[in-house]
């Protein structure tokens, strides 16, 4: 397929890669026998819970501010962010000797809140309900001359997300195994979108997919439509990672054009998944960052006898909550 | 030094890494930027939470049985553990279609019982302030013809435990980095043994150290006394893996030559570093895995401005004293 007019090229994943390099980890691509021995397929887990930060999310992060030109970094950035972008923005600001201010909803889990202070940033918290987030950033933006980072919707910050793609798709070849399926976590699509672009540059014919909790399933929707739909879940998940209520514009005009199909699994799923996460694989994974495992051992991946890869994006979960889902 | 006359050469790890390849998991060097900034050291960390079974005992189960003559397989095999061993066995016997009994103490935690019996062996509990789990395992042994399985005073199993410091040995020559201290959880002392066979084979130069529990500090007296000493514990640590009374006669043979020293942490500082692995690394370690990371967090071992590599050598914790420990 013809991507060269999508908005974010596999180039700028190599730029992002080269410009990421001294300060991201390099995350292994593992492949753990008893997943591949459960499903009968031979499953390969992207631990991004290894990344700096916690989350994949520093990745796309330290590449949109290392692009903010010198003149420009005086004013600081500012981001919106339920908890795993605010950190990334932060440890990226604080690598950079940028001023960052986090705008954050008051019922993000406290680790995250408190993380994203420890690295240095100021967070401004708001009422998920009744308040919009961006409309706050954005005065923040104003008032100081800071720089918004979006969380998903800037081709930078895809290209940086893009990265994770980048690298299971060097390992897959060295490895010599084509992937079939890649499932990744979503919420507004930077990820997806950038791990679909570098999979896709190397494997075209592997089938990406977007794993999102059941009623939060906008991509799944978006994608059968083929239009930007958004989710009717009124509530909450435990995945408080994974709540945009649409797919960004900019991430949709490529996931829309790469994606195979959006995989759901329901919140007593993702349990289930991060218990065994914990029990077998003894990575500590949250909620958001195990939906993707979670449709696999649910069987709403079709994996046996594919070569699958999944993506865990991320471990920040409080110390309280985990407890109650491993237990 | 000459090595030549130990019991266990650095060809004998070659030799265990060619058996154990189709089935243990190479485990990656991971290099934490949160565990090297906090420390002002660069810090490596072996995480053998991601083998198979969970600890690093897979390996040498693995390399003994497989050096089993087939004429000598019928009668299976026995061993007597406290948790990970036994899993490692059950493990390695199903994969070469070998029948398994395993004697454990009553007290072990539950997560281990349950996962030896997954694995198909028979598990027979013992009561750990009575009786002779070796006593037990030998009239086993006797009675079926099975060939004993020692958890760690054996040159196979040495050897293959030995293959987690030919990893980490190959990784960091990749890399261009020479250790400057190795940090191993001990209880009989196989893994430790192994593991600077096979470090001071490539790295003369490097500090092997072994880890233990405050007061179980056995490896620690012995090596100071250069001879066999017992650890003066006479209650219980949360490092239900370390329990060990003396080093073994051969990995102390080795041991004796090779390492440099002992280090200990308290069950507080082991907590705490379960505790950190869970918020800062995302991995899920055991208490007994998790001392070497006790003792650097503790400041126990001189790392400023080194390089310094822990291994990670466990992760199997039950859910309730995990969140514990977390909490």
């Amino acid at each position: 397929m013809d991507t060269s007019l999508l908005p974010v090229g596999h180039a700028d994943i190599d730029a992002a890669a080269r410009a990421i390099a001294p300060f991201a980890v390099r995350t292994p691509l593992l492949s753990p026998p008893v997943l591949s021995e459960r499903l009968g397929a031979k499953v390969f887990v992207k631990p991004e819970v290894l990344q700096r930060t916690g989350s994949f999310k520093f990745r796309g992060a330290f590449n949109k501010l290392s692009s903010i030109p010198p003149d420009a970094r005086g004013g600081g950035v500012v981001a919106f962010s339920s908890g795993n972008h605010a950190q990334g923005v932060a440890a990226a600001a604080q690598i950079l000797n940028m001023r960052a201010t986090i705008v954050m909803p008051a019922d993000a889990p406290l680790a995250k809140r408190e993380r994203t202070k420890a690295f240095g940033a100021e967070v401004v918290l708001y009422d998920r309900d009744r308040e919009d987030r961006e409309a706050i950033a954005r005065d923040i933006a104003g008032q100081r001359g800071a720089t918004l980072v979006p969380p998903y919707d800037d081709p930078m910050v895809i290209a940086g997300q893009g990265t994770v793609g980048r690298e299971i798709a060097e390992d897959l070849a060295v490895l010599g195994v084509e992937p079939d399926i890649v499932v990744v976590p979503v919420s507004g699509g930077g990820l997806v979108a950038g791990v679909a672009t570098a999979i896709k540059a190397r494997f075209p014919r592997a089938m990406v997919m977007s794993a999102e909790p059941e009623g939060f399933d906008d991509h799944a929707r978006s994608l059968r439509a083929g239009k930007r739909e958004a989710h009717e879940a009124r509530g909450r998940t435990i995945c408080d990672a994974l709540m945009a209520l649409t797919p960004g514009e900019i991430t949709f005009a490529i996931n829309s054009r790469l994606l195979a199909t959006g995989v759901t699994a329901s919140d007593a799923q993702v349990a289930a998944a991060v218990a065994f996460a914990f029990r077998e694989l003894k990575l500590v994974v949250e909620p958001g960052g195990a939906v993707g495992l979670a449709a696999l051992l649910a069987g709403h991946v079709e994996a046996r006898g594919k070569n699958v890869v999944i993506v865990l994006s991320g471990g920040n979960v409080d110390a309280d909550l985990y407890a109650r889902l491993i237990a």
